[in-house]
């Protein structure tokens, strides 16, 4: 394997592992120290992958959001009408969908102060509303929607769901088990007459 | 004044003003210096407020807590069928209720890990939803909602939109203004059938 790709390569398991230490430890947690420990090298080790803690942050939140964008290229891959599988794509509804959540909310405060987060986090939730619109324009060109039903703010309230859903499910796992979470997205989705 | 209320009085100040330290500058900005700096006093006076930065913490968020429960309890009690006050009180539709999101967002890296911010975050999420329930009963009871509206759903549904919309809005002001976010609301109600 070539040099630089091998870089690549081990970088981005370095970021796996960072990625767990946020999910167990929290945002506090992500230190040099503790990536290396849990990865089973030194620091120096670490520091050879990322120049600064800012580099490791986002690194490790750009794990997250890849192995996220991959799951809704396969649902919309097979169907791009599946509108519940869309949404339940980014549900905490299993432990893969947990981990991110825990890492997108473990950031949110970068996201609120640092340019980067900020822009990242931006982008993600524009492009969240506009899949959304996108598959319910196809349903209701496919009649499975009703003419009636007002796209953008159809796509406005499922958008804000996910991360409404997946912040109650994060923090009371207990209360809101899958079955609940997806129960309020059918419910949703009945309201809008989808057949 | 009594020297011990005057105490908490002080800390209560020290309080706010570390809240605004978080709102401007994220959680990683809350330290003591910070806070004194702001407050326009030594760290030393922080110091005596505060036995921990854990104290600090926890009293910020408790600060931002204690002001939305105070602008909810003035909405039910004018007019507890109010579902739009009830759930516009806790939307960031203007400064001071952006402001609070920001320190729950702030925060909730420390909610993940942290058995207090735990423990409240599920105890004020599970109220909230009660609150919603509550108020939907009253409706269907005063015919202002179809009978044939589940209230559990729909208080799930709409206790979901909450921390969804105020997510879009704090991290995309610029296209989540408060019309967009009434917008959201309003016609997840009117779906609901409510009139």
């Amino acid at each position: 394997m070539p040099r630089v790709v091998n870089h690549e390569v081990r970088r981005r398991e370095v970021a796996a592992i960072a990625a767990q230490v946020v999910v167990k430890e929290g945002r506090a947690g992500l230190t040099v120290r503790n990536v290396a420990q849990a990865a089973g090298c030194s620091t120096t080790v670490v520091s050879h992958y990322f120049t600064d803690m800012a580099e490791l942050f986002y690194e490790t939140y750009a794990f997250a959001a890849s192995r996220t964008a991959v799951r809704i290229q396969e649902v919309l891959e097979k169907d791009p009408t599946n509108i519940t599988g869309l949404i339940e794509a980014v549900l905490p509804l299993d432990n893969e969908r947990t981990e991110e959540w825990r890492i997108w909310f473990a950031f949110w405060s970068e996201a609120l102060t640092s340019p980067p987060f900020a822009s990242d986090q931006r982008m993600r939730a524009r492009k969240a509303v506009e899949r959304i619109e996108k598959c319910l324009q196809l349903l209701q060109q496919n009649k499975k929607l009703p003419k009636s039903v007002n796209i953008a703010h159809a796509a406005d309230r499922l958008a804000a769901l996910i991360p409404g859903i997946a912040s109650e499910a994060i923090f009371d796992p207990q209360k809101w088990p899958a079955t609940r979470q997806r129960q309020t997205l059918r419910t949703e989705l009945q309201l809008l007459g989808l057949h």
